[in-house]
């Protein structure tokens, strides 16, 4: 248990320089347990695990509207879970110092269990998954969030977990690598790069669904609840995209290339391989194709005051691989690199008003990590920017609509409303104990 | 306008008589505007419209884990709507006389739109579809009820629609076979055998979901909704059923033969064709293939007070079909015929419970038909069986839970939560003023 956030600081650090761990590329055909199929399709010599296999998009709302692309297949659904227990009446949430090779600095801090089928089902043979008896059936401990949750659409094919928060009573032993963290702490800890990890954001996207905000009475939401589940569904049954798995080796515009696949303008993101060694985790060694995105991630929230009462930009965003196609996501969501050379019109909305606000509009600023378990160095740069209250609207494309930041959790319990971006920034938001998103009063 | 539903059933029949409608048998292979694809697969010449189409099943949670069977794939998202408004204050429903060629008395009441998307994009070279303008955007008229929501998954491959209910304010022409229903009679209406369509059945659920029940403040439901969600949530993950679509003509243990598709064992449905000639449709004449079901459907919630509350049981149910795999369901759902040789242990939960329920404890009971337009003949059993308050609680199967028809309602407006057969009833029930399901008073 610690007192402060930079005690938690300081105990990732130790932690880090205690475990021993390494990873180094190598070709994808060269990789230990893996293999290249007739068809193209990488995948692990068990059947299990997860396959890179290809995806054909058309009919797609956006700029370009049709094309192919590599995708990991991984239907199965895995835990993500959070214990928290009460210390003298303030919530904690138990938390994992865990290595992922595709974090850029390794090790974060991570939900109690993290956990594919294939995981705890012991498919590869591993040590068997801590604390995970919290999260099964039959369970004594009460369950505050249980919601199936989308990951990356753009990178992942109708992938879910099951996001969890346990609370409990007894006693918790507290096994190494793991830690209490208050949950008053977390919205600090969430200001800072790189260190809370995608599948914490996204289960603690569900605590913040559950917190009371004070002052909420007094808003006055543009559009009722009945208004944005109306403007969903309309995004979903406009939406005429069509996909189709198709064999890795057929998707055009990407090449198999020293030992990686790569977009032939190298955009997007590439396919690579990873051998890792590391000493703590549930087995010691292993290699694992990923995804490395080429360059940063911009996912912003543009915010504004109607009428005195804070809303976010919300969009109707459709994605590749996303479960249901249509998903409430940010205002941007976008690799910037990817439109460097696109006229303006053909670049994502409001990225432009998000990249050149000036300094004193970004109510919120940090870096974090994608899933490091599937993707290599992937990293957004989270924002909340606030435009000012007398600022005229901006006209909104037919996909976006202003909701107020309450009305936006309360579709996080759903489930398959919020993709896991947006999810990410509820967090880092509603977890700020002074997030001026949430409050009604004046930040100006 | 009618001042009581005895008027609307007058006028039905009235409708029915001076409109003129034949449907007749006719084989699959000499269907007009249809032809039998090498792999066996049935479709319309133009693409358009739907296909009859193969689907395998394996590792289903059922007596009978692994199966084949013939599906209809329509993957497009049509619109059941209905527009409302207010009469002396009192809200009326526009309702049509429609003709679909599956009904057993060929013409029920239907929402004012009912529309796939090939019928409002005029595929088939049709009329317009009347009232269409309400539902599309921009609209002016207030939107209270939006979702997309699932249909059949024994007969359906991940088929939605979206369920619209419209408040106009304005003057609404009204077109011959239109009327405006009273909201408070369509729970009596409802009460009559084949009178009003499943359409119609699934948009009001809807409108039920928006009613405030008297006493509901008064009540101590069983489980929290966070309970309810996540008990939802575990039988989506625990879930190992994989499907796959297959040409029909591999479909094993059943069987193309004089003219239709029939299961080996005669069980289950058959698909057959039918031509149909009539008055009033958009088109005057058609010929299509159907599903046509064997043997009546009972579709049942057993109810039971707790604590003086009273609870519907639920079932998170699989079907092949659906669109999410796992949808909430009512306490039994099935074709009685297609379990009448097997032992006690193998036959659907609850189901002896409903059957031989004493006709006191039998709360509703309306025979009511399955989509008109797609199942020939198709009609359930809709049933409301309460158990004495003081009877000992039923052991439940982990895929059962008691929930308060209030909750249950509560996920109608999310959409994919509830099937069509929960969404029927929740329509039957909810929308009964005098409903015992619903209201806090004692009815033993």
């Amino acid at each position: 248990m610690f007192s402060t956030a930079a005690d938690v600081c300081d105990w990732l650090a130790e932690r880090r320089a205690i475990n021993d761990y390494r990873v180094k590329e190598v070709p994808l055909d060269q990789l230990d347990g893996w293999r290249i199929r007739d068809n193209g399709d990488i995948g692990h010599r068990t059947g299990r695990f997860y396959t890179v296999t290809g995806l054909e998009v058309t009919g797609a709302d956006r700029p370009v509207g049709s094309w192919q692309q590599p995708i990991i297949d991984q239907p199965e659904i895995g835990i993500l879970g959070i214990v928290v227990k009460r210390f003298n009446g303030a919530p904690h949430c138990l938390l994992q110092a865990k290595m992922e090779p595709g974090n850029v600095n390794m090790l974060q801090l991570s939900p109690t269990v993290q956990a594919t089928r294939s995981n705890y089902t012991r498919a590869h043979g591993g040590k068997p998954v801590p604390y995970l008896d919290y999260f099964l059936a039959p369970r004594r401990d009460s369950v505050l969030f249980d919601a199936l949750q989308s990951e990356q659409g753009a990178w992942f094919l109708a992938k879910r977990n099951r996001n969890m928060i346990v609370e409990v009573t007894g006693d918790v032993p507290v096994l190494p690598d793991f830690c209490w963290v208050r949950m008053d702490d977390l919205g600090e800890l969430l200001r800072i790069d790189n260190l809370v990890n995608m599948d914490t954001r996204t289960v603690l996207s569900g605590a913040a669904s559950l917190r009371q905000v004070s002052g909420e009475a007094a808003q006055r939401p543009r559009h009722t609840v009945a208004e944005l589940l109306s403007w969903f569904t309309e995004a979903k049954a406009r939406s005429s995209m069509k996909r189709r798995r198709i064999p890795l080796a057929e998707v055009s515009g990407w090449a198999h290339e020293h030992g990686m696949i790569k977009h032939h303008q190298d955009r997007h993101f590439a396919v690579l391989g990873l051998e890792v060694l590391a000493s703590n985790r549930e087995v010691t060694g292993w290699s694992q194709p990923m995804i490395a995105p080429r360059g940063y991630g911009v996912v912003a929230f543009l915010s504004k005051r109607v009428r005195g009462t804070p809303h976010l930009l919300i969009q109707a965003r459709m994605e590749a691989g996303a479960f249901d196609a249509i998903e409430m996501a940010p205002t941007v969501q976008c690799i910037p690199d990817n439109y460097r050379d696109l006229p303006a019109g053909q670049r994502p909305h409001f990225l432009d008003e998000v990249l050149s606000a000036p300094e004193s509009r970004i109510r919120f600023d940090c870096v974090h990590s994608e899933e490091g378990g599937r993707f290599y160095h992937a990293q957004n740069r989270y924002m909340l920017v606030e435009l000012p209250e007398d600022a005229p609207e901006p006209d909104l494309p037919e996909n976006f609509v202003w909701m107020t930041p309450r009305q936006l959790m309360g579709f996080v319990r759903y489930g398959n409303h919020l993709n896991v971006e947006a999810r990410s920034l509820v967090a880092c938001l509603g977890l700020s104990a002074d997030s001026p998103a949430l409050q009604g009063r004046s930040v100006a």
